[in-house]
């Protein structure tokens, strides 16, 4: 275990990938990069999953971790409000890994390809010590029109499509050596990109969006860095999914840490004008949670009225050591 | 070690990339995959580089890696003809890689997209047993410009642009425990992608290309595979680099050993029709070497006029046991 955390490690890469000018769009530190390309903003995101970090063999199939490493890439598309188009993946195949596996991590890829439709349109297999996907999506979007994280205003609501908690429940019980709930585990497994929702968000004015990967208040933590701005939360009208207090109850843990920290749900936060975030949450079937404020930060406040720093409490996988 | 080889495996994943269709230009099997994207197309490489599988800690060092893994992929783009917009990088990290070692493979991968005109537009770093650089390209061409694999016509002149041998011999010195020569040696580590001179072909009217990685030898073959041709080579035109006939000597090795079948070279193979041949290649810096046929596969031609079967000639990196 190194002795800093991911995001430490990004700000010392940032003069790498800072760069502007001609034909970037948007350049790294959101969920995707965006370049011009003629008449059209391309999406790039990259995601990497790795045996025994990302994903364990006795909770997913091998064609579960090849959907996965798809859909969550195109969570990151859909949180630009683009559409994917096109993946490559980069495959690291150990050496005693059967032909079968790799055909059923294809396969999984292409049956995510499938729902979300987009092509796999390329691939480099190598050998290996561990198993690991690095699998790139493009996404197309109209010029100019793809949504950051840093257009929150205060005053702007905060939108919730998906639901939370329930990937990283169902990681909690399997480490404590429980049989995961079915409907939990499904959610590691096979998550849902949501594409058609992130587009209809940006459509209806979306100042800022993002999906949740790390946890919904570290994920809200960046759009409120990376717009300026503070917000509040209230806990009590976070999409729990259905199943986490149950199981929160039974590991003797808070709900919320799994709700507001646990990451790897995919569900979109974005904050949208007041006049219209309602309408917009209704029609995508999300929820209100809460607002942007002039602070600083993601504050949650309970029902009784205490409040939470946000801040920290994401869960950073260079340094949590329970991710699988 | 699998019993499979590489190419096998590539015919079993074959049903889940030969998709076709609206925005599909050019699907998986050529040097880059290509996708219409308004008025553009924009062609996608990957190419993984595994620690121990596709370099040495004591032979490059970690800049170098970063350096290479930009440079393989721009070479794939250049190979279509293409010219190298941006770039994202899966980055696996072992816990005991210190963020200087990041940094440094940062740093190469900068130094290169600074040679080739791209950006890197964003990374995924996460933590993973074993050190591996996954990284996309993207590269931009006119509309239906891209040069396949499978153009190639009987009369066409075959020319080679770089030159071939010197990464194998380099590291077959290497294996055998021998210091390095250090040009050869240098090829390994920094090879050079032929983005101007794969444009000029382009233009000239290549009608087919693809860069050497596998080996002349077995890349010629995909041509010929592509194209339902066959080819007559010339062993004394191919453009062996310096120092690879002493090194071979010293090793007991056929110097067409590397030359042919070493691989790693990143050098040029295109075909062009008759007409336009010598003078392309004079302007581009390249060499004739033989002749598209209508044969099957490639053949080379010793000066005393017997031919050898390149088809099978080329490494693979699933048999091989000594790319590194």
């Amino acid at each position: 275990m190194t002795a800093e955390g991911e995001f430490d490690l990004i700000a010392r890469l940032a003069p790498f990938l800072t760069g502007s000018g001609e034909g970037l769009v948007i350049g790294a530190g959101d969920d995707a990069a965006v370049i011009r390309v003629g008449d059209r903003d391309v999406c790039l995101a990259v995601d990497v999953l790795v045996d025994g970090v990302h994903f364990r063999r006795d909770l997913s199939s091998f064609a579960d971790v090849g959907w996965k490493a798809v859909a969550v890439n195109c969570s990151d598309i859909a949180a630009m409000g683009a559409t994917p188009t096109a993946a490559v993946v980069g495959l690291c195949r150990p050496d005693d890994l059967p032909a079968a596996d790799v055909e059923a991590l294809y396969a999984g890829m292409d049956e995510a390809c499938r729902r979300y439709g987009l092509r796999l349109v390329g691939g480099d297999t190598v050998r290996a010590a561990a198993l690991a996907l690095s699998v790139t999506v493009l996404g197309d979007v109209d010029p100019d029109r793809a949504v950051r994280r840093s257009g929150a205003r205060p005053g702007d609501r905060i939108v919730v499509v998906g639901t939370l908690g329930a990937a990283a429940a169902a990681l909690a019980q399997a480490v404590r050596g429980a049989e995961p709930d079915r409907d939990l585990l499904a959610a590691h497994r096979r998550p849902e990109a949501l594409v058609e929702a992130g587009g209809a968000l940006a459509a209806a004015g979306a100042t800022a969006m993002i999906d949740v990967s790390d946890g919904f208040g570290a994920d809200l933590a960046h759009i409120c860095d990376a717009s300026g701005v503070g917000a509040t939360v209230d806990a009590d009208a976070l999409p729990a999914a259905a199943g986490v207090a149950g199981a929160a109850s039974a590991l003797g843990r808070d709900p919320l840490d799994f709700v507001v920290a646990g990451g790897d749900d995919y569900a979109l936060v974005a904050t949208l004008p007041a006049g219209v975030a309602d309408t917009t949450a209704a029609a995508v079937g999300g929820v209100v949670v809460g607002e942007i404020t002039a602070g600083s930060g993601p504050v949650l406040v309970a029902a009784d009225g205490t409040t939470t720093d946000l801040t920290g409490r994401g869960w950073d996988h260079y340094r949590a050591g329970d991710r699988t």
